[in-house]
């Protein structure tokens, strides 16, 4: 919003090489907002202000830019400031920046690294994709059990520069290993004389560095605390989470599983930064999916192309039978994989989930078939358009919808328990993929019943 | 899972009525596992084990129990433990409760409040639900701008016990007007003769006490801060929100999205602890609307069945076809209630979405329609099974597809925008509300397509 209002101004001043009044202009900014004006920009005059900006607001500024936009200004900076803008950046986000750009300019990004910056960079991204040691930052502050409370802030005092966040500080011992954490408002609040570990409250919480995105989301729910260690297998500390990134890794996970559940591809980039042909991709795939899967429904009908002839009030029906079984596998679905994402259910959940389903699917479905027979025996031109057999009809439909939905039902909720037994992502399980599942087995339901009730009399 | 390896030793325990062992064992476990393993009990046993722990824990751990349990539990307690757990909590988690509560129980647990508790507590009842007042807490530290750093950190050890976070500390003027944040660690790294104003960095985020629970996680977002302050109008600081908080919100409003999309309306609690009935409600309320919405396709086809009569083959391409304008709904109205919820697009957005979802729905229908067109024209059986006219057949499901999918794409990307000019939450607009939108007009769609193709040759 703020972006929009100033954004005349500052183009003007790039049209007018009015430098010295840009970075005036700038210096008010706060860095995010900032970097909200930037991503509007074209990338040229982007690239432009970048470089006229001060070194350190810079390299701030660069750190809340969209993954995309990174990566298109690095490869148009001079190593120069390239170092400058990258060795800034914290070692959590200049991973994932690594992990996007070309291998050409991943190399140049590298050459540009310090030392010790280099050996951070390759460190994390040993570590499984999405998992904890990605997203970890090894600068945090240790100290040691016996030191007091007055010498540990006079430590942080002297090493606490560049840290992450000094708001939790860990302790260790001389292997590396992790003894508990403190927060540093614990260590202000101190009698200076304590010994750290007397302070500590002796609980302590840690995340395998191999621990997926959805785990360590749910132990930041957990312990609502603002920063968790990562440790190795042996319990040697290897770098801290902190919870501005699993907000941001949570609102991601949310954002996809939500894509997934509409019967697409997750998309990369926001909706209105989404190249149009990249989203087309992502969206048309799992419709060609669907589409080939629903053909079935075609042969499914064919096959009994004789029935609908002799009997075409059989074919008003279909859209709705199927799609309540649809619509009654959509809300299963949603519901468990949300609650498997969450982590409120494990798969061991499967049978009891599996039994309150059923269950679910025969009431719901008994309500929607008590209303679809009411629906057709009290119509009033039933005659007329349902035929002499009209009640015949209603028993054929009203038990149709019992079984489509507790079918749906049950596809809908155990099918994302499948896929992650496959160790696959639940979310897979769109709403429209159990629908199309839903819709071949509905059209089979509805003309078996049709066949058994109505025979004889068509 | 650490409750399920302890619970059949505390049962035996609680068996055998041995409280010292008992007070030992929960000594031992942080509270949030200690919270994991009361929800497990029966409200019977839980509320035993409940009065039975120390005082001060009994409080931190109620803080961890869920709302659902909070409220059983407070209507199980004597007096003075009522007093004495209700006082401790924090203000924001108490007025949450509170909203919970039959009114008779919340009158006792006001009664129970000391004065200045009772205060705080009015105070955040008093803005609208979801707003940032009611997730704010009072307990915050402030200072002025002209204390020195090492007074600022000596009025922080006076006054900060109590306090939700100390990470970051508020500089607020004689009227109570917030001038600034200042973290912690700031403080501590600072030379101490320094001046309060002289180390913040001058950049301050407020979110104004009526925002919503979107803008302020948009806001945390945005800003990576581990708290913000909440503000009135006239810029008084009213209280703080903990970024701790708006991960479990940013959690429960993505579950909420993610159930409403699948049709039905949010649970109040996790899956597995909803009330049987209270589920079927929740899921037979939308499914009930979404069937009456869905019998009028009965309805539409009742009025084409002459054509079907003379054409059955028209009845087999009918699930294919209302199907994909389903699914291509439920991708886009999927894609936008979740950027509308991410603040990624805004209201006056639409016109842009618009243009792009026509011209997607364009693209999309067109690689189906002609996925559709060659399936039939090149079937081995294309005749015997779709009749002579197999080509005009061909030619309606394919031109049926291209306007069936762009009406999906578009009622699916507009509806959540229409809701939400109305004032209505656009994750109402469900993949199955879509989809029902669209299968009575598809089904319009394809028998006017087929009315005009095949005019005559029927």
């Amino acid at each position: 919003m703020l972006g929009n209002l100033l954004r005349p101004d500052i183009e003007k001043m790039i049209r007018d090489k009015d430098w010295k009044h840009l970075r005036q202009e700038f210096a008010q900014l706060d860095p995010s907002d900032l970097a909200e004006i930037l991503e509007e920009f074209p990338l040229q005059d982007a690239a432009l202000v970048f470089r006229i900006l001060p070194r350190d607001a810079a390299a701030v500024i660069f750190e809340y830019l969209p993954l995309e936009l990174q990566t298109k200004l690095v490869q148009s900076l001079a190593d120069e400031q390239l170092v400058n803008v990258v060795n800034a950046m914290a070692p959590d986000d200049r991973t994932r920046l690594l992990e996007e750009l070309p291998p050409e300019v991943t190399k140049r990004v590298l050459g540009s690294l310090t030392p010790s910056e280099l050996k951070i960079a390759r460190q994390l991204l040993g570590y499984p994709e999405d998992s904890a040691g990605r997203y970890m930052t090894p600068e945090y502050v240790a100290v040691r059990p016996d030191m007091t409370a007055a010498e540990a802030l006079s430590y942080i005092r002297k090493h606490g520069k560049g840290a992450e966040t000094l708001n939790v500080i860990y302790v260790t011992d001389e292997k590396g290993r992790l003894l508990s954490d403190l927060k540093l408002a614990a260590l202000v609040m101190a009698q200076p004389t304590m010994k750290v570990e007397d302070l500590s409250d002796g609980q302590m919480f840690n995340i395998p560095a191999t621990a997926d995105r959805e785990e360590f989301v749910a132990a930041f729910e957990k312990y609502d605390r603002v920063a968790l260690p990562v440790t190795d297998s042996k319990g040697v500390m290897l770098g801290i989470i902190t919870i501005d990134d699993v907000l941001d890794v949570a609102e991601a996970e949310a954002t996809e599983d939500i894509q997934k559940l509409g019967g697409m591809q997750a998309l990369e980039a926001p909706y209105m930064d989404s190249p149009f042909l990249d989203m087309i991709k992502k969206r048309a795939g799992w419709l060609l999916v669907l589409f080939f899967g629903e053909m079935f429904t075609a042969t499914a009908m064919a096959f009994f192309e004789g029935e609908i002839k002799r009997a075409v009030v059989l074919a008003l029906f279909i859209p709705l039978i199927i799609s309540s079984g649809g619509n009654s596998g959509s809300q299963a679905t949603s519901l468990i994989i949300r609650s498997l994402a969450v982590r409120e259910l494990e798969l061991s959940d499967w049978a009891r989930v599996m039994r309150r389903e059923i269950l679910s699917g025969v009431v719901l479905g008994s309500i929607l078939g008590l209303v679809g027979f009411l629906r057709i025996v009290l119509w009033p031109s039933r005659v007329a358009v349902y035929g002499p057999h009209f009640v015949q009809v209603a028993v054929v439909v009203s038990i149709s919808l019992v079984g489509v939905v507790m079918f749906g039902t049950l596809v809908g909720s155990m099918l994302p328990f499948l896929l992650r037994r496959l160790g696959l992502d639940p979310a897979a399980a769109s709403a429209p993929f159990v629908a199309t599942l839903v819709d071949v087995s509905g059209l089979i339901i509805y003309f078996s019943a049709a066949s058994i009730v109505l025979r004889g009399l068509l």
